[in-house]
């Protein structure tokens, strides 16, 4: 593959991804807060644990079932914060327009990122906008970063994941991936799918409070489930286990998959979570899960095995077991 | 003006942007830190005040005569929050990037930001790359968004602007937008004018030691000292009079603004601002200033003057006097 320019794929989730941030990112910006390579960095200031995350959105359609841009830049950046284990507190939103942007369509992001906001318990404190001539650019990117503070006592991290670690996800996967790639083949489906984004910061605390044993939290958003798993398998050379049977995913995102060619496994979500804790605390943590709006189907999809060179294995509905790898391109761009 | 699209004006920092941030933004995402309308919000996070700017870099081109988008991307962030009062500790950076950008480009650029945050003494510790089709938009954009610590006693901010106080400013206007405008219209001048891009971190920092008694700073940025003197003076409501006399401007920049037809007190700095202290202090505070780097041609230009509409005043040169208003679009687009 060409490593003289830029591809999809270094903006996929996937191994190019990776690769762009450990070979050219880390060597140059090398400190101890980025090398923990999680969704987000965890600090202290004066003695304050402070957590600290930045996404930018470009995401099309900008409106797509289930969501916009505007509501997705609150979500994801919130939720980056909740898996440090953080209380999000503060954002700050930059915007990048094209010339010629319709105004209406600014407003209505504008409303829903303020909605948004308001659900999540956030505040958007400062921001930015820079307008670029007409066809320098795609309508409308977002940049949102945002600040959370850290009160749990426990370290959460790819680092403190254990062998035994029970693994459990609040709910169906795939859907924002299958919302964002139906709406924007025009599928024309019998029933509209809609992408699953939400915050999670809320069902975060129920699980802080009902656990000190948890060990790490991902969101599944670019590269889903698959993509983050094999990603922390690797990180903590750790073998996990996952069982397909206990994985849901809706007959509707399976038939996405069927037309499109995908893989729900690698479908991005931008409301889906895995929580790694100590075996002891599972079931206490599932059925804290249960009762939060966005964790009733949540499940016990697998175990962190033993220590070995991080592989993840599925062991599939048909009885089989594969081993699933990083996905190595860009499966769907600007999903995100 | 037409008002249901998107204007370059709209992030030019003249009075369109104002009125997109006043009339669009602030109504929705209305909270006591947007209010400020300043370089970044301050907060209190249990008992620590901090402050946090975010800032999209979009500048073109993207190496330039005396910097490049990458240190452009740190000084202008790390400056946003010296300004605040604070003392700048932690940086995200965000990627926007073309498929197709060449990797050696991306590469000059991390290396430059590395350089940058080391000179400026803050960390990057937390990113996010995205990859958009080629075509969907050009080359690349970088979001910083950061993190600062203040320990200032006195509230710096426009609200504490008050009549009688000495505005200092710390160098020759007009550098950074020359060089930009010289280098995209390819003037091939005799002098190369390189952006004053800096980090004012460090100046900042001399400067709250020597008094006690700063009131409001400001880096000249978009729009240049015209646009955010014009800005202070009608968000403090008070008289601003500045002596044109006073402010420096490079010879080779007062070329290229007969050339193209640009006012230098309009044209974009990045390593230059402005301070408002009581007028007790101005002295100390000048040589304090002129004994830094980026102080060296400090210079008085100025006093607030009675409360009144918020007028700017500029006393010339040629003993005229003349009213200066916020400008109304876009000057020079994608300057920073």
């Amino acid at each position: 593959m060409k490593d003289d320019i830029i591809l999809l794929g270094h903006g996929g989730g996937g191994l190019l991804s990776h690769e762009l941030v450990t070979k050219k990112f880390l060597p140059l910006f090398k400190n101890i807060y980025l090398e923990r390579l999680e969704d987000g960095a965890v600090f202290d200031i004066e003695g304050k644990k402070l957590c600290f995350s930045t996404d930018s959105y470009v995401v099309k359609p900008i409106f797509f079932p289930g969501g916009d841009i505007g509501s997705l830049a609150i979500h994801g950046t919130v939720n980056d914060l909740a898996m440090c284990g953080g209380v999000p507190l503060f954002l700050s939103a930059g915007f990048i327009l094209e010339e010629g942007f319709p105004m209406e369509h600014l407003e209505k992001i504008i409303e829903s990122m303020a909605q948004a906001a308001v659900k999540a318990n956030v505040k958007i404190v400062t921001g930015d906008t820079k307008v670029v001539a007409r066809g320098a650019m795609d309508g409308l990117y977002i940049n949102t970063t945002g600040i959370g503070v850290i009160r749990y006592e426990g370290i959460i991290s790819v680092s403190s994941v254990a062998p035994g670690d029970a693994i459990i996800l609040n709910g169906a996967i795939g859907d924002h991936g299958a919302a964002i790639l139906s709406k924007r083949e025009e599928l024309g489906l019998d029933t509209e799918i809609l992408s699953d984004s939400a915050p999670l910061n809320g069902l975060v605390e129920n699980i802080l409070k009902a656990s000190v044993n948890v060990h790490c939290m991902r969101d599944a958003t670019r590269g889903g489930l698959g993509a983050i798993l094999a990603e922390i398998a690797d990180q903590s050379k750790c073998q996990i286990v996952l069982e397909e049977k206990n994985i849901p995913v809706k007959e509707a995102v399976k038939g996405v998959c069927e037309i499109l060619g995908f893989d729900p496994m690698f479908l991005a979500n931008e409301g889906k979570m895995v929580v790694f804790c100590s075996p002891a605390d599972a079931q206490k943590v599932l059925q804290t899960m249960k009762v939060h709006p966005y964790g009733k189907d949540a499940s016990i999809i697998g175990q962190v095995g033993k220590k070995d060179a991080g592989r993840l294995i599925l062991n599939t509905i048909i009885g089989g077991s594969r081993e699933i790898d990083l996905p190595a391109g860009e499966l769907a761009p600007r999903i995100c």
